[in-house]
């Protein structure tokens, strides 16, 4: 069993535990949080929970999972030297400290509120030394079968192509949501389309799967849109948006 | 069984035909297209097609599946009186014709090479009498339980609702997609994260579902996403969404 310590108990930090502890492979020893942590959180993840560095466990693994600006500050706190310690950032670089650096990224959206199916998440490994990726790759796929390794700098763009097909497709489904309730409309009309919307691309590409007025040329329903959204902060994003499409699939507007 | 004939087969007629050939409550007489159909797509429907109006035979409901610039055109060629006659548009109004007029909305994506289970899509109806509608949702109900009462003003709501949920959402597919191929990380890495997070607001509602860097205030990543679209047509994208997001969430920038 590989003895871990889960430093950061955000959105991610709550879920790689929950993971860890559903791991065979994982002996999930503490975790650290900066604040105390709440008693019925604690007591759903069933592990010690400390909020001071010196009570850290010796470990083989370290995952940070803190804001990337303190990350590297974290990383120093650990009293202990050669272990292997992993950020869980998509964005930062491998470290360069005296421990053993890696990245332990695990490729999804967490919210704590959300259950999730660990057995179907991406995660993303790097490290500095051969024997370091061999750890962290039994780890993680204890875990989940779809384990990659990645460099800093794809790891970097899979972060940016998912803020677009995570975090902006989320604020899309914002403005269809807004755009529903000002008209009397249950949200859940748009569910089947959604679904479909995400489940189309697992058997076309998205270019062959892309459908709607900015692609039929279709400038009476772009038109009567455009006004529909006169009054709202949505009109620039409809208008951009439908601009990229035209663009992208050579129509013209 | 309600005598039926569609007219149009784009997407949305292709798609309607095969779901009125699954529905025990409909007879699909005819689909009439302006072009001849490929063989291989006639015998896939197994009904008689026409390309010409003389031919359209008596039917009980006219479903007309063509682009809405031509739908009132294509309505008065039809050669029978007082029978139902449904547009499919997100868009255009009830006709006022010398038909029974209505509208006959399946509210999801459709591209002829992609399967559909037409029983999880909603089909939003409207009519300018009480007995049209009821035939008509006779026959909805017979290929989906989800059917729904809509007016004009709220289908064209929908259907903007729509294109932000689904067309603009395929289009942020494309763009990942893209930077994906740029930097040689094959898309299936992101499928995991793209079905979470159409599956997640169904027990969320989108504004708790957000995650992401414009929501986290976190400046330095979106800093360093900005510089990484530098070359790219997407940079003015990222930029809008980004700041909608933070506008919305009340997230300092």
């Amino acid at each position: 069993m590989i003895k871990t310590v889960i430093i950061g108990f955000g959105n991610v930090g709550f879920h790689l535990a929950k993971a860890c502890k559903l791991a065979n492979e994982i002996d999930l020893l503490q975790i650290y949080n900066r604040s105390e942590v709440e008693a019925n959180e604690q007591k759903e993840i069933g592990v010690e929970f400390i909020s001071n560095f010196k009570l850290l466990k010796k470990a083989d693994v370290y995952i940070v999972s803190v804001k990337d600006d303190v990350v590297a500050n974290v990383v120093q706190q650990i009293p202990f030297a050669n272990k292997i310690v992993a950020h869980t950032s998509g964005s930062l670089q491998l470290l360069n400290t005296k421990q053993n650096d890696a990245v332990f990224y695990p490729l999804q959206t967490f919210s704590k509120n959300k259950l999730l199916n660990y057995k179907t998440i991406p995660i993303c490994l790097e490290a500095n030394q051969k024997k370091t990726f061999t750890t962290l790759e039994k780890m993680a796929k204890s875990i989940s079968p779809n384990v990659y390794s990645i460099s800093t700098e794809q790891r970097q763009e899979l972060h940016l192509s998912a803020v677009f097909v995570c975090n902006f497709v989320n604020h899309l489904y914002v403005i269809g949501e807004e755009i529903c309730k000002q008209h009397q409309i249950p949200f859940e009309i748009l569910e089947a389309l959604i679904e479909e919307t995400a489940n189309k691309i697992k058997t076309l590409s998205p270019v062959e799967a892309q459908t709607g007025p900015a692609l039929r040329h279709d400038q009476k329903t772009i038109t009567r849109h455009l006004t529909q959204l006169e009054k709202t902060n949505f009109k620039d994003i409809y208008q951009q948006l439908t601009n990229s499409i035209a663009k992208k699939h050579g129509t013209k507007l």
